[in-house]
């Protein structure tokens, strides 16, 4: 492992960047803006995937999979979805390479093989996905169709960052059709709260659920439902969001069904994602100066065993012991590792656990096998304490559901006391730059508004809240009236 | 549903895209060549995906996610790789559209969004993978490095169909590199094995491992291993690749590594992978006239329960015995679905789960209730027995395993009544014209007597069988001397 991670206080942007690659999660690629996911990295993406598919199924959700490219005729016919998404899509034009005969030994591309139609990469799937349902609903008993894919995208992102934004990146996208309006709002609701218990319960991040403002809602949507967590350095981050869609796409291409009156009429549509994103939420809200602080759940192993010995016949003994509490960590379904590598001296082995995140290490040299017992160590608070063997499976089930709370604990009360409610333009200003996170603030309502705000503070309406209670005000910046306090904060 | 499907017979490939289609697997879409996966098809998908992950990590591979893109000039580093797929890429130019000034409401590609260079959509990811892992890879502590990727890859094929060939399609694909050629040799045969156990023992197709001819090796490689099976029509199919690449890859990326004595040396590679082309071989091999048959292991859920009912007191009383069965059949890890839809008559649903391709029906009528039975139908010999209640769940759960098994054999009757033992060209010919499969026949080790016999008889060598024996003779063609036998068929 090399030096020392920057330090939050010091950078904190370059601290994330840093963590990110040092603890092996992702780096950059030789393709500009897109990132390759390491695997250390991907597993705890697996393991996000693993329990958000099993509540899409839950809730009656089906996976397909639909084509990479969206023809140009297709993307452009929903309107503001094709204006929001045109200006950063990747377009495949040619479908074949040649020899160059300028330039031996490379290829470009056949001038020959022109598509007859541009294809755009998918920043979204909900133009081909449409396109499709038209076929697949003709009557009310084809209604609902509650489908989910699990895709890549790729939008064209100037400035990227891993995780956070990135050129190409790894997602699910729920697409779903409905008889009424009631029933899609429902649904749309219905998958924001499923993002809200996957993150607060899973990834043990705090969230605000809430609607998005009209210039901040998807292109194409007539109404933004969103999850949203707040860093360590309050700034908000936008982690997972559930549209509204109306009958917009569903006229754009067509798709009718039978009602039960027997009346032809529009489909109601919803759609929904998480991505890879949430892999840097994780991160900037748990991990601190020493590296990557993982939640259990999410946690590629929960726990790790480093033997400390000085020659084979202690470790043989110490891997003895080390077996027995594999075996009984595993019958309580916790995974664990044995860190018996032999080129790295136990200290190494204890920064690049820390650095990674490990929630639990189990350290045993000659002295526990002596006393019948092994030094527990907790990565989150970075204390440890002496366990008897025979207790060890049942202190560290407790432990790790400990910590999977304290996470969550520390994250909500750093949330709280970051939420600050002004009553004026200048307290909204000192608020946000002495503190960050969220300014809880009256809103006259306006795009025209919001936008000036934006201009001058750099925050943005991050959402209305759903709780958000009715209150009579004044518009912090405009003092025309209001009746609920919305959530500013400058994003990522 | 709709109509009867062609029958084999009739059309074998018009009765397989029929099949396709009606049984709710897939279907054409918008974009040439690329192919819509619906939920019932998908979620054959996944369960191979996730057995076969769970082999991959049992013999100690990781996952990982690499761009989707690769740059001109890395896909080109590997010269006989990049000729190989050069002719079928799809080439992103352009990074942004723009308002048509000539045509309002359309999109244009905009002509100053012209990316320096252009980015191949990956029709396979050695280059980009090697290219990452020069950096990864400094000394042979860090081999072997054993990475899988899941992911969808394009290959711009002009002739498509469903599953079969299509322009995008989903696949794992194995990346590792060794110390030694020895040990990256044996990686290749490794994960051969594990193809061919999975198909044989999961998607119960007989498969012949073998190696391929020089002129059928994947491009780039030294060597490629196989399994190829065989469908209903004669026709062979390669279910899965797995390619020793020599230093072909390392050289091209200059990745070296610090062996045990100090000294720089180049890293030995493999590759490997199946992809959504296993679903065609599936369909192919256990399917009938009457629709798709599914081996219980693959199939989305393994028992249907059709209640017969004329009101809903008798409806009600199904439905207790049904929810009983239903509890027993999940506490042996059977999934069963119960069919209520009131939309349906039972026989239109009977020849849906057909078409489906579900392993075991249990139909209960009113008769049963009285006699305390239910009827249990077998789809893949579609007989049908009477089995009173207390036995249902012991009786099905020995059912799924007896049809796992039985598909196997009957596929495998089938293969071996197909592999023809030939010593003249005529013989050849006759073999192939009259009964198709596999023939084995001595052949002179020359690509010129392959390509030959090729143009004569569209037949192609799938592969020289790992266990062929030591046999003098001649080649059929050419009458010059041979040692082998190798299996030659026309091919998927």
């Amino acid at each position: 492992m090399s030096k020392k991670l920057t330090s939050r206080a010091e950078d904190y942007s370059k601290w994330y960047n840093e963590l990110v690659v040092k603890a092996d999660l992702a780096e950059n690629s030789a393709v500009r803006g897109c990132m390759v996911i390491k695997p250390y990295g991907y597993a705890i993406w697996e393991k996000m995937q693993a329990e958000l598919d099993r509540m899409f199924k839950e809730t009656g959700h089906q996976n397909a999979y639909f084509p990479l490219f969206v023809p140009k005729s297709l993307f452009e016919a929903e309107e503001k979805n094709a204006e929001g998404f045109a200006k950063e899509c990747a377009v495949v034009t040619h479908y074949r390479l040649q020899s160059d005969p300028n330039n031996k030994g490379k290829l470009r591309v056949d001038p020959e093989a022109k598509l007859e139609e541009e294809l755009v990469v998918r920043p979204t799937s909900e133009a081909i996905i449409w396109n499709t349902y038209r076929n697949w609903i003709q009557s009310y008993r084809d209604l609902p169709l509650l489908i989910n894919q699990w895709a890549n995208v790729v939008r064209w992102e100037m400035r990227t960052r891993l995780f956070l934004r990135t050129a190409e990146f790894l997602w699910q996208e729920g697409h779903t059709a409905h008889e009424t309006k009631a029933e899609a709002i429902e649904e749309t609701k219905l998958m924001n709260g499923v993002y809200a218990e996957f993150v607060e319960n899973f990834m043990a991040i705090p969230v605000i659920q809430g609607v998005k403002s009209e210039s901040e809602r998807f292109a194409g949507a007539e109404d933004t439902y969103c999850i949203e967590a707040l860093m360590q350095d309050g700034k908000a981050l936008q982690a997972g969001t559930s549209h509204f869609l109306g009958q917009n796409f569903a006229k754009a291409f067509d798709v009718k069904f039978a009602n039960k009156e027997g009346k032809q009429d529009y489909v109601w549509a919803t759609s929904w994602g998480v991505s890879t994103r949430l892999m840097g939420a994780l991160i900037m809200t748990h991990s601190d100066d020493n590296g990557l602080v993982l939640p259990p759940n999410l946690a590629p192993y929960q726990v790790v065993i480093v033997p400390i010995y000085k020659n084979e016949e202690q470790f043989n003994a110490i891997s003895k012991v080390a077996e027995d509490i594999i075996g009984d960590l595993r019958d309580r379904n916790i995974s664990v590792k044995f860190d018996k590598r032999d080129t790295l001296r136990p200290g190494a082995k204890f920064a690049q656990h820390e650095l990674q995140g490990v929630p639990v290490r189990i350290a045993i040299g000659p002295k526990d096998l002596e006393n019948e017992t092994v030094e527990v160590a907790r990565r989150d608070t970075l204390t440890k304490q002496t366990v008897i063997l025979d207790r060890v499976s049942v202190v560290i089930e407790d432990l790790l559901e400990e910590i999977q709370g304290a996470l969550f604990t520390k994250a909500l009360n750093f949330r709280n006391e970051h939420i600050t409610p002004v009553d004026t333009f200048d307290e909204f200003k000192k608020a946000l730059e002495s503190k960050g996170g969220f300014i809880s603030a009256h809103w006259d309502g306006t795009t025209e508004t919001e936008d000036k705000i934006k201009e001058i503070t750099k925050a943005t309406i991050r959402c209305i809240p759903l709780d958000a209670k009715e209150e009579e005000g004044v518009c912090v910046y405009s003092g025309k009236p209001s009746n609920r306090r919305v959530l500013f904060a400058k994003a990522y």
